[in-house]
């Protein structure tokens, strides 16, 4: 946790309900933080549907190997969660880590180890001492409560500099369900952290191949959709969780996806997890500016994204913007770097409403005063139309600070 | 030009000798710096071969479209450079700039425009007034000497805080040949300027053809291995240009690249375009750390090259580097996210001589004060074993510091 909150952490946070068949428990394990909580256990006391997606590394943390090998078994019973240590990048040791966790947790709640999940954020490289928390996870069994949410978002913190938190109601065949999740995002204050990490569970009664293909495709506008930094984490993890409980209410288990009955809880899921992600992206290290990255009229819906990511994670861009400078023309470098199919002299590019380049070169009505207010925004809107086609796509990103380079480049000793 | 010099500037400049066949001269045209020189026109009195490398940018400049156009014709009679405005997303207006230079030039030095090639650095999206500096071609090209690099390499500059310069020998048939390049970097201090120039030219005659052979060939492990930032530019040019003035030596005419007669000139050519790469890395904003990270046992030449990049272009590998913190961490990361092959079981991490972590772990022998020494070296040596197969790269790049968020950040005004 950082000693300043970021300039873009929310003004309020919302009350987290109980979602029926989950309940969660926090300790302080002395990880590698003093003075907070730094482990999270949740327990379902009924089998959960599970799905997850995890990063693309082709070095993945010892805690996403196991969540992978368990994941086919489609049931989750308890959520080991830590901070502090990534348990990344350490070998035979990272297993014995995550298979003492998994046993212990196993034994705790009363279930089987393939119906564990673990995830760790923190330091790469640096064996992870698993029996520091295996221990006290039975006494966390046993306080673990429903109305957990707000403690259990802090647990998860490395340098965040606020808890992030999100809930949505929706309506599966008129049954009330709720959806709660919370994330951390990739800021670091010890220079060697970097992950996301996202948990969400509902009360809804769905299936796993389901939840799975719900949760697929729901990562892709929204966590996949937000950077900070371009660096792709070793332990990217989000889960998605089903309790089932709803099936008292009458709610009729969805056995797939595309049944016409989850329109509405699909949007919801979709509308918390773009929340999630925007979250995290406002909680980007040294983060002073939110940038929301429009591209419109590209020959498809990937080609706009990658352009949009293009944009997002230059370097130019982000000083750019850390100095509220309205420098369209490094949108236009980026543009040109991404690969994707462009037209220079049909690209147009709007700061907010002002558009500020149109028919390749600059707007004939540029205003350097109308452009530079837009950046003096905390929320800067770009939009680029690439007069092509019909793909589009939105991406998230905060700017590149000084203090961005102070909290991942001071010396860590 | 910056007001410090870059610590990593070379301790001395080589004197430059006059390549026979061509002639130079600078003026200060005003188009955005006082004080200084910012127009150079490069005159050769005979028709000399010519090849050329550009941005890949969708976005090319006015400039790179121009000379794109004239290369097919193989011969160069002049070349015009300006700094403090690329010419880049300025449509009919910079088609029109070009237009206007080129002509300018023609009738100066007495050519034809398909001869004429033109370069621009500065401000994007910016007109370009190109009177300011056509009308002075002709006493340009009146005054025009050979021994006149240094001067050259100035004029070209932005936000470089030193002038680039490298000179080779080689024999072609027993004829001594030379061959002489100057470079700009990307450093921006008005913060919209980023783009990498070059210009080589040599006495030797070399057929067009076989020049653009050589030089599209020596590209890759130079100038197309170095990163500053990862944002490419709309205005990259490489030129290399042969006057054939070696021919009055009796040095017979190269018609083709894989003539056993160059062996040694690629060889010397290859050497001055690394220098000239590298020098432009040391040049980097905010530098005050080279890296040179070299990726062994990778599936092939490309993939090394891939993961050598997503190294070198890392925020957080680079911000390490600039707090000195021996963070192999991020290496990890940085491997992983490449999406190239990668065995995290059998990957090795060297700072300098100090292996920090092999077979997927931290080096049993891990000390962190010899690997904290490497970093704290000017020169920082990062190799990358993959343990998969014989492919290899190396690239160079610089540190991320707080230099250059203010250098690209701090409002224009």
């Amino acid at each position: 946790m950082s000693a300043s909150i970021s300039p873009l952490a929310p003004k309020s946070y919302p009350d987290m309900p109980a979602v029926r068949g989950v309940r969660m428990a926090t300790a302080a394990a002395g990880i590698k933080y003093t003075n907070r909580t730094d482990v999270l256990l949740m327990v379902f006391d009924k089998p959960a549907a599970v799905a997850g997606v995890f990063t693309k590394s082709k070095c993945p943390s010892a805690p996403v190997d196991f969540c992978r090998t368990n994941l086919p078994h489609g049931v989750a019973r308890a959520v080991v969660v830590n901070s502090g240590n990534a348990n990344a990048f350490t070998g035979m040791k990272g297993k014995a880590a995550t298979a003492l966790t998994a046993k212990s947790a196993a034994e705790a709640v009363g279930c089987s180890e393939n119906e564990v999940y673990l995830a760790s954020t923190g330091v790469i490289g640096e064996p992870l001492d698993a029996s520091k928390f295996a221990g006290v996870l039975g006494d966390m069994n046993k306080t673990a409560t429903g109305d957990f949410w707000h403690e259990a978002a802090k647990a998860i913190m490395t340098t965040d500099t606020y808890p992030k938190v999100a809930t949505r109601t929706a309506e599966i065949g008129g049954v009330k369900i709720t959806i709660n999740g919370i994330a951390k995002g990739a800021g670091m204050i010890a220079p060697d952290m970097a992950t996301m990490l996202s948990f969400v569970v509902t009360d809804a009664d769905i299936a796993p191949a389901a939840l799975q293909a719900l949760l697929s495709a729901g990562v892709g506008p929204s966590f996949n959709s937000m950077t900070v930094d371009s660096d792709t984490s070793t332990s990217d993890t989000l889960m998605l969780f089903a309790t089932g409980a709803a099936a008292a209410d009458g709610q009729k288990r969805i056995e797939t996806a595309d049944d016409p009955a989850l329109e509405g809880f699909r949007s919801a899921l979709n509308d918390l997890l773009k929340n999630l992600a925007i979250q995290v992206a406002r909680d980007g290290e040294g983060a002073t500016k939110m940038l929301e990255i429009t591209v419109t009229g590209a020959e498809s819906d990937a080609a706009a994204k990658t352009i949009a990511l293009s944009i997002a994670n230059s370097p130019l861009v982000k000083t750019a913007a850390a100095g509220e400078d309205a420098n369209w023309g490094r949108i236009v470098m980026a543009v040109g770097k991404a690969g994707e199919a462009a037209d220079r002299d049909r690209l147009a590019i709007w700061f907010g409403d002002v558009r500020v380049a149109v028919n390749g070169e600059r707007d004939p009505g540029y205003s350097e005063e109308a452009a530079s207010n837009v950046m003096k925004q905390q929320d800067i809107p770009v939009r680029v139309d690439l007069g092509l086609g019909e793909g589009r796509a939105t991406v998230w990103t905060c700017d590149l600070t000084k203090e961005y380079v102070a909290i991942n480049g001071d010396y860590r000793s």
